[in-house]
Parts: C-alpha cells; structure tokens; sequence
C-alpha cells in the first residue's frame, strides 16, 4: 500500500542518556482521500453545472482514471416535445442521500475522489441536470462506481422532476425510484434503506496503520 | 421508431391529367447517426486532449445521457516514480482500429455520438493520454458503450506506451493487449481480429426504410 506522511511526532528525553522515540503516524491514501475528497452539491437559482469543475476536483496525479456521466434534458420523451424540465428537491435530504451513496461507492471500489451535481429549478433542452465524477487509480473502479452512483442517485435520492411540454406538463417521479420504494413497502421511505452494493466488487478494506519506530540519535 | 425527413422529392408530369407522385424518404435518427456522428483522432505534436471539445461534440438535444473516460498519466506505478508516458503508434492502423471498435460499438447499444480522442508523445503527470465520450438517448447505452469502447482500445488498438520513471524507462505492451494478441496466436494480429460484441446487449438493427405516398394533386 502507499502511504502518506501525515506528520511525524519527536519525543526528546532530555538527559544524559537522551532517547527519542519517533513515532510515525501513517495513513494510506485510499483512507485518506475517503475522508477528504467528496464533493456534493447541488445547485439552485438555475445555475448552469460546470463539468470542467467537478472534472478537475476529482483529477489528480494518483489517478490514472476517471469516469464521468452527465444527465441532459432531451428534447422528446415517449414522443412527446419537451421544451425544459424542472427540478425540486428536500434540499437537506438530498444530499444526506447523495452522500450516502458516496460512502457506499468508497466501500465497494478503490477511489480517490468523487464529485456529484445536480441541478434543480428549470434545466433546458441540451443541458446537463445531473453530472457524477469518480476517479481511481485504475480504470474498472472509476467506470464500475460511475454507473453505481447514477444508477443509485435516480433510484434512491428524493429529486422530483417536471416535464414540461409543448402542449402540458407532468410531475414525475422517476420509475426506479418508484420501483425502489415498493419494494421496501410504504413505511420504507429512503432514508431507512440500506444502500446495498456488489460483495463480489468489494476490495480489502484499508484502515489506518500506525508504525511504530525506534531510534537512538 | 423516431423517423427524421431528409428529404422530399415531388415529380410533376406536366399535363392535364397531371399526377405527382410524392415519395418521402425517412432515414431512423439512429441510422443516420451511425454514419454521421463518429469522431475518432490521434493527437501529435504534445497537444493536450481538449476535454470540453469531444463532450461538446457528443452533445445532442435528442440525447439524455453523456458517459466519458479520462486515461491520465499516473505518478506511480507499481511503487516506482512515473515522470510521464510516452506513446507511439502506427497512426493510420490505429485509426481504423479505432473507428472499428466504434463500429462495434454501435451495433450493440443505441448511441448517439462517439468520440474517441488518442494523444502521442509525451504525456506528463495528471494530463490525459486517452479519452471518450458517447451520448445515447439512455443512460444505460451511454455507460455500457462507454466501458466496452475503452477496453477494446487498451486490449485491441495498437499503440506502444514508454514509462520514464526518475530512474530509468520500459517500453511497455499494455498486458490486455499481449493477452489479447496471445489468444488470438502470432499469426492474429489485431487487425484480422473480428471485434466480439456481448450478444445480450445486442439492439435490434435499424435499417433505412423507404417509405413511398402516392398522392394525386
């Protein structure tokens, strides 16, 4: 595994026969970057969501890879013209949602950074309402916990969706999301679900290590 | 099937008994698309990969869902220090592989657009050697392709990659590409191969249909 000095603890005894003993606290990276680098936001007052943003937070020099999906409003659906979508959402809920997910993707795959957007207020045609980014070392882990954390936000975080055509308009929830919740029953709001993920995906757990060393200066 | 008009043709015999005879070709958006929106290109000259570009190019009001993969150089790689990669290829090999991966593509998902971005020469810590980008009207057809196309490029396109450590550098095969070059024997080269596709995924084929109206003015 490797590791990343996190800082370096000088105990100095002193007297005659001067001892130090340093303790290096080290943790690996994987560990760290769980803690560190998530990013969750959703953005309101109609706000265009920059993808070059959340592209460049997840980039960095210990990963080889990252996968990205970006959600845009078409403009037709079962036939119908669609001329924008609007977006609600329990502002608070959604993101202890959208977190949540997170954690369960970093329990599942090897990432180094995740960013998850999504917009609420009017999305246009062509533009994006949704964007997920993961980065990893290798390249399965990125794609893997990208198709996860989508797969996951439309089935379990509560954003409703209008779609407002040339000649109406419709509240929908989306239908996974539907499927979900009778699945857990009535009473099994999303909250209450546990976000479970593919054991046979599962890498080794990394907890932080604590070395230990002696020297005599 | 969502039909596109590309084009009317009206024939009028100028006579009394004048008859026009109105035939309309419709072409399925999807089948014109497979001939339209394809891009793949080989950068030279220590150009970096412009990202937004090839999102751009995907970009489509009749498309709902963008997947992409980033390739980035990595600062290490089994615990020893990556100061940048090198890539060579044979570029006219490479791109034809790489439109007939794109091609492969295609014919297992619905897809919109593809962009396939491959960079030569130096590529330095954190920037991208390779990129993709594929729009489709789902989500699911976005991310699958996405997947397929960048391990048929690593295991299938012929492009050498050189890691220059700090102290030293290996020209290497990419060990998807060698397996795949071994199962196929030293006399399969990577272009006699034929691209398998998993046959599940596999979407019914739209072919251009020719609708003919007979219309008497």
């Amino acid at each position: 595994t490797a590791f990343t000095t996190i800082g370096i603890l000088l105990i100095s005894v002193p007297n005659k026969d001067q001892l130090s003993l340093r303790i290096t606290v080290k943790v690996p990276k994987t560990a760290m970057n769980s803690e560190e680098k998530t990013l969750v936001e959703i953005i309101e007052d109609n706000n265009q969501i920059n993808l070059a943003k959340y592209i460049n937070y997840v980039s960095a020099p210990q990963a080889g890879a990252i996968a990205t999906f970006s959600g845009t409003t078409r403009d037709t659906f079962e036939g119908k013209t669609v001329v924008e979508l609007r977006y609600e959402a329990y502002v608070p809920m959604a993101i202890k949602n959208l977190k949540s997910i997170c954690s369960a993707a970093r329990s599942s795959w090897d990432l180094h950074s995740i960013a998850v957007a999504h917009r609420l207020g009017i999305v246009p045609v062509g533009e994006t309402s949704v964007f997920v980014a993961v980065s990893a070392t290798h390249r399965a882990d990125s794609l893997d916990a990208c198709k996860f954390l989508i797969d996951e936000l439309k089935a379990s975080v509560p954003i409703w969706k209008k779609e407002v055509y040339s000649d109406g308009e419709v509240w929908k929830e989306n239908p996974e999301f539907l499927e979900r919740r009778l699945e857990l029953g009535k009473d099994g709001g999303c909250c209450r679900r546990k976000i479970e993920t593919p054991a046979h995906d599962k890498k080794s757990c990394c907890k932080p290590k604590v070395k230990v060393e002696e020297a005599i200066d």
